[in-house]
C-alpha cells in the first residue's frame, strides 16, 4: 500500500469537551462526513480496580450489563440497536471499561437513553448472573486451553508485575470467575458505575449543542455517586532480577518467545519519554522493516517471524512487547538475535533515516486513524479515561516530531534493561521424554 | 551430638484449650519444672490480611503495639517487663502476629493485664506514627541493601506467587511502608484486634483454673467484635510455567542459588500429605546429612554448602525451599546436580533406611521441642492461629510415623514439578563486562 504523504502533520484541534451538571465528562467530535455517529461511554475503571480476590469482576459486569432493566428486557439491548441499523460493542480493559454504538444520527437520543438506562437501572437477577458466569466460565476455558500463547503471555504478565493488578488477567483467573457472586457484581456496579465516573464521547455528525441538549436530558438527570472511589492500587517494588518462564504445551505449533518489558506509559512516563519509546518500538519492531525482522527472519533466518510494539496507555505503567516464532525450534539463536538488536540499539542508537520514517509512518497512521469514525472517538476516550488532555490527544504529532535520536538511544538505555523483564519460552514438547536444548540466557539481569 | 533414644513416641495429650465468654480462645500447656511461664497472645492477622496497596502494614502495627496507652507510655511496655525479669518479643509472619513474654509465674496477671490494655487501648499519636515509620524504613534498607540473598528471595517470592498476597514481603516494599499513614494502622487494629480474633497460650508453671480466673479478669471485659473479618485472600490459579530470575549484585560474595516449589501446607494438604513432605524434605534437604549435600558437595565438590526444607504453616499454602553456593561460580552444574537429586527420589523414591532415619530425626526434634517451654507454646499458638487444633499438634508424631515410602514418592512426584516453581541465581559480578555462563534450563516447565 502506497501512504499519501501527508499534508497538515499537525491536526487542529477539533474536539470540544464541558461537563454535565452531574459532574459527567463530554467529548464531541465533530464529523460531518456522513449521517452516523459513534456514541461512547467510558467508565474510569477496569479490571485492575476489582478486589484482588475477584480478579474478572469489571469484565464479568461488562457482561451483564447487556442483562435486563426496567425498561429493557434481558439481552434486548443490542437487538434494539440493530434493528436501527447500528452496531455496538463493549470491552474491559485493565483501566477502563467501554460501551458503545454507531448508529445514523438520529438515533443518538435513543443510545443516549438506553445507555444512561443501564447506567443505574441494572437488574442483576440471580438467574442473569448464573448464566453469564457459565457463559465467560466457556469462554476463558476455550480460549486458554486452545492457545498455548495466550496462556503464557497471562502467566507472564502474572511474573513480571510483582505488586500491581495488572498482573492479573481481564478475564480472570478460573477459580476467581467461578466464585463470582451478584452480591460482587452489584458492589462494583454501585461503586463505579455512576456519572461523575464516566466520559461521553460523540464522534459524528452533530453539534456539541445538540449532544449537550440530548446529554442533560438523559445522562443529566442520574445523580452524581459521591463515593466513586479513587483508584488505590498496589504500586511496583523495584524490579531487580530478570525474570524467565518456560511453558511446555503438546498444542503449541511451534516454539516461540515472547518478551515483556515493564516501562512507564503516556499517563506516567517524562515528557518525550513514551513518544521516544513508541518510535524506538517502531523502528525495532515493525513486523515488516523493523531491526529485528531484518535480522532474524531475512539474515539469520532464525525465524520466521519477530516484532514487537509499546503500549503505553496504562494508568500506572506501560509494557514493551516482543514476540518471535522459531520454525526449526532454536529459540536460543532467536533470543541471542533480539539480544544483540536490542544491544546494539542502547550502545549506537538509530539511524537519521529510521527515525525520520519511524515518525512519518506515525504521523501517517494518525491522519489514517483520524478518518475512521470509531477509531477517532476510541482514541479521545482511551486517553481521556486514564486522565490524559484532549490537547495531549491533539499534540500527539508534535510531541512524535519533537523526539531525537538521542531521546531514543536514552530511552532504549533505561528501559531496554533485564531486570525490567520477563521472557517466556512456547515449547511444543511434552518436557519429560524431551532433551532440553542448552541455551545461554543473554537476558539475565544485565542492564 | 548424640540424640538419646526417645522412650515415649507419642507424648500424651498435656494441652486444655477453652474460650472466654467474649469468644476469646485460651490454650494451657503445664509445664512445672520451673516457677516461670510463657505469655502470647495470637492475633489471626498477618501481613498477608492487609490491603494490598499497604504492604507491610501487619509489621508496622505490630511495632506501634509498643507505643503508648493511656496506662503505659510510649517504649514502657519492654522496660516494665525487663524489670520484672522477664523477656519478651513479637513478630509477624504472614498469617499471624504474635506477642509474647516470658516471667516469673507471680507476674503473669500483670503480663495479661499489660497486653489486654494494648489490645484496644492504644492511643498511636501521629509523632510515634512517625518515629516508627522511620525505624521501619531504615530496618528495610539496612536489611536489603547488605543482603543481596534476602532481596533475591523476596523478588522470588514476588515472582512464585502470581496472585496470592505471599508474594509480598512481610516488612512491605519501600514505596508502601512510606506511604503508611497513622489512619492506615488505626484501621487495621480495629479490624483486627480483637478478643475473639486472638488466641492466648500460656505454657508454665500454672493450672488451667488460675489462667482462666485471671484471663476473665483481663482480657475478659473486652468486648468481641463483630465485625472482625474473615480472610478473603486471592488465590492461586493453576502455575502452568517453570520461573527463574536472575539477580546480579556485586555484594554478593558468592554465586549462589535459591529455589521454591509451591505446594499445600498442613493447614490445605490432603491428610499425610504435609508430612510426607516434611520427610521428603528432611532426607533431601538436610544440611548434613541429605542426598543433596552427599552429592554436590562430598560427590561432585561443586556446592560448599546446599540444604532445604518444607515450610508448612501457611494458611493458604506452603512452600519447598532449596538453596545452594556455589563457591567457583558453577551454578550450572550446581542446578544440575540438583536436578538430579529430585529427579532421582521422583522415579525411584526413598529407601527404608532413609525413612526411619527421617521418621526418628523428627521424632527427637519434636521431643525436644516440647522440653523448652518458648518452643513448646509456640508449636500450639503457631497451629492453632492458622486453623490446626490441639490434636493435630499433639498427634502430629503419630501423622509422621504412619507415612511410607510410597507416600514420599508420590509426594515428590506431584510437587516437585518445575512448573510449580521458581529458581533464583544470585550472581555477584557486575553483568554488562562479563560473558554469562552457558546453562541449561533443567528446570523449564517438565513435570
Amino acid at each position: 500500500m502506497l501512504a499519501p504523504t501527508p499534508t497538515t502533520p499537525t491536526p487542529e484541534r477539533r474536539a470540544v469537551q464541558f461537563q454535565l451538571s452531574n459532574g459527567m465528562d463530554v467529548v464531541v467530535i465533530p464529523d460531518h462526513r456522513a449521517p452516523v455517529v459513534t456514541h461512547m461511554v467510558w467508565y474510569r475503571v477496569g479490571a485492575a480496580d476489582g478486589p484482588s480476590h475477584r480478579s474478572g469482576l469489571a469484565h464479568f459486569l461488562e457482561h451483564l450489563m447487556f442483562k435486563s432493566t426496567e425498561k429493557i428486557a434481558d439481552g434486548a439491548f443490542p437487538k434494539i440497536v440493530m434493528r436501527l441499523g447500528g452496531q455496538l460493542n463493549a470491552f474491559t480493559s485493565q483501566d477502563v471499561t467501554a460501551y458503545f454504538e454507531r448508529v445514523a444520527k438520529q438515533h443518538l437520543g435513543t443510545m443516549m437513553e438506553m445507555e444512561a438506562d443501564r447506567m443505574t437501572g441494572l437488574r442483576l437477577t440471580d438467574a442473569e448472573v448464573a448464566t453469564e458466569r457459565q457463559v465467560i466460565i466457556e469462554e476463558r476455558a476455550s480460549r486458554y486451553d486452545s492457545s498455548p500463547a495466550g496462556r503464557l503471555q497471562e502467566q507472564m504478565a502474572a511474573t513480571l508485575h510483582l505488586a500491581h493488578p495488572y498482573r492479573l488477567p481481564v478475564i480472570g483467573w478460573a477459580h476467581d470467575i467461578a466464585a463470582l457472586t451478584r452480591d460482587d457484581a452489584l458492589a462494583f456496579y454501585n461503586r463505579y458505575y455512576a456519572p461523575n465516573n464516566a466520559i461521553l464521547v460523540v464522534a459524528g455528525d452533530v453539534t456539541a449543542d445538540e449532544v449537550q441538549r440530548l446529554a442533560e436530558a438523559t445522562y443529566g438527570s442520574i445523580p452524581a455517586n459521591l463515593d466513586v472511589a479513587t483508584r488505590a492500587r498496589p504500586q511496583e517494588p523495584p524490579h531487580e532480577a530478570a525474570r524467565r518462564i518456560t511453558l511446555k504445551d503438546p498444542l503449541a505449533g511451534h516454539a516461540s518467545l515472547q518478551r515483556l518489558y515493564f516501562v512507564p506509559s503516556y499517563v506516567t512516563a517524562e515528557p518525550g519519554v513514551a513518544e521516544a519509546l513508541e518510535l524506538l518500538m517502531s523502528i525495532v519492531g515493525d513486523g515488516a522493516t523493523g531491526r529485528l525482522v531484518r535480522k532474524l527472519v531475512l539474515e539469520d533466518k532464525v525465524a520466521s517471524s519477530v516484532g514487537g510494539g509499546y503500549w503505553g496507555s496504562g494508568f500506572d505503567s506501560g509494557l514493551i512487547t516482543l514476540q518471535a516464532v522459531a520454525p526449526h525450534g532454536d529459540l536460543d539463536s532467536v533470543e541471542h538475535g533480539i539480544d544483540r538488536v536490542l544491544e546494539d540499539v542502547r550502545r549506537n542508537g538509530v539511524t537519521d533515516m529510521e527515525l525520520a520514517r519511524a515518525k512519518k509512518a506515525a504521523r501517517v497512521r494518525y491522519i489514517f486513524e483520524s478518518d475512521e469514525q470509531d477509531k477517532l472517538a476510541n482514541r479521545y476516550g482511551r486517553a481521556l479515561s486514564v486522565g490524559l488532555s484532549i490537547e495531549r490527544v491533539e499534540r500527539w504529532p508534535d510531541a512524535i516530531a519533537a523526539v531525537t535520536a538521542a531521546d531514543i538511544q536514552a530511552a532504549a538505555e533505561t528501559y531496554l534493561d533485564a531486570r525490567r523483564s520477563v521472557t517466556g519460552w512456547l515449547l511444543p514438547e511434552r518436557a519429560s521424554a524431551t532433551p532440553i536444548p542448552m541455551h545461554a540466557p543473554v537476558n539475565a539481569g544485565t542492564p
